[in-house]
């Protein structure tokens, strides 16, 4: 005979249930990792690509704040918990081999970069150098000052 | 005393040290290998992440067209290729980290994704389910059928 459950343990089950399959259907790769693209809502703008691990694509669906792992740091990382450059979500969206993610965002102060820019992808090829086209917005030695 | 040189063989050796510059700046992973972005021009729309390696961001900016490097089969691969989907670059940017590439894209025939969508990242988050939320425009097997 099973066991009886409470109504509590049993809705906390449903929810992890829930919660797993989702996540489970992203292929992470060798290191537990997607790439995310954050693009901005409105605009259309390409801000920033980082990386995920499932800590951080389930804590930014829970959330509603977009929640990165750094590669470099080796930890879970809410953009913009120094900066204030927050990015709030409207969409989170998987691409079809499930190992891509795409999140639609409202950026915060208008700045994704750790640069000062609008965005990460400042730099255009023009004939043959890397050219960086965009303004910085703000000191970045400002941005990270201790508050 | 230097071996003298033609004017053709300093004239490649100069191509290849540009050539050279703009490519080693580019942060390549342990496989070679940097996340490349497609977004249409005009439109602004996501529509695929790809991998690229240095050969694939080389042919890219020399033909105008989008190469990438297929994981999967383990080869260069002129995106439309088969399905004749091309992309033409109308920009290539790289981000602050010098290790993600966008490409600012018009999409041939409207379809980027091989499951015959406009774009790869249809699936979106909805109550804890991927949905997938744009149509199919062409049927796969009418795409890659032989021609």
């Amino acid at each position: 005979m099973q066991a009886s459950r409470s109504g509590n343990e049993l809705a906390q089950s449903q929810r992890m249930t829930v919660s797993a399959s989702w996540l489970d259907l992203v292929q992470w790769d060798a290191d537990g990792l997607v790439p995310a693209i954050a693009q901005e809502a409105g605009s259309g703008t390409v801000l920033t690509l980082a990386w995920m691990n499932r800590e951080a694509l389930e804590a930014t669906a829970a959330s509603g704040l977009a929640h990165y792992w750094s590669r470099s740091r080796g930890r879970l990382w809410q953009k913009g918990e120094k900066s204030g450059h927050a990015q709030a979500v409207r969409e989170i969206r998987l691409d079809c081999d499930n190992d891509a993610i795409l999140l639609v965002v409202e950026q915060h102060g208008g700045i994704a970069c750790h640069t000062g820019r609008h965005r990460c992808f400042y730099q255009r090829l023009e004939d043959g150098n890397w050219r960086a086209v965009e303004p910085v917005l703000k000191d970045p030695r400002t941005i990270y000052a201790e508050k």
